[in-house]
């Protein structure tokens, strides 16, 4: 079973690495873009097999170590 | 319009983060935890209206800018 954290700053919180993109990109020529915000995914492979519990297993994880959650929100899916 | 492009490392290249992650979800205690990949997400606001011209574009910006296709692997999904 797999589980896929995707952890975003929170709306408010300076993104200067999304700013740095976004630059980047328009100075490519890139004139559609717009606001741009970056953050991290992590897959994790699990030995647990009920997806109830790799879920909240998974957001326990989270919590204790892949996201402060101060500044940053996290998303939890399982995937098969 | 919003585009999220997902990079992760390609199977197969060394991903010494998600080790690290992984290493330290163990000794927190976390015994169910297997293979652990970590990858990067941009979330891409464009002024693009239309679903497949902003696919196309984000797709040039990930292979130009964004992604480095020689180790890492995109995904671009167009949402709302």
């Amino acid at each position: 079973m797999k589980a896929i954290v995707t952890i975003m700053l929170k709306d408010g919180v300076l993104d200067p690495q999304g700013k740095a993109i976004g630059h980047a990109l328009s100075n490519l020529g890139f004139g559609q873009v717009g606001d741009v915000r970056a953050g991290k995914i992590i897959e994790i492979t699990l030995t647990e097999t009920d997806p109830a519990a790799a879920k909240a297993g998974v957001e326990d994880m989270a919590k204790t170590l892949l996201a402060n959650t101060v500044i940053e929100s996290f998303k939890v899916e399982i995937a098969g």
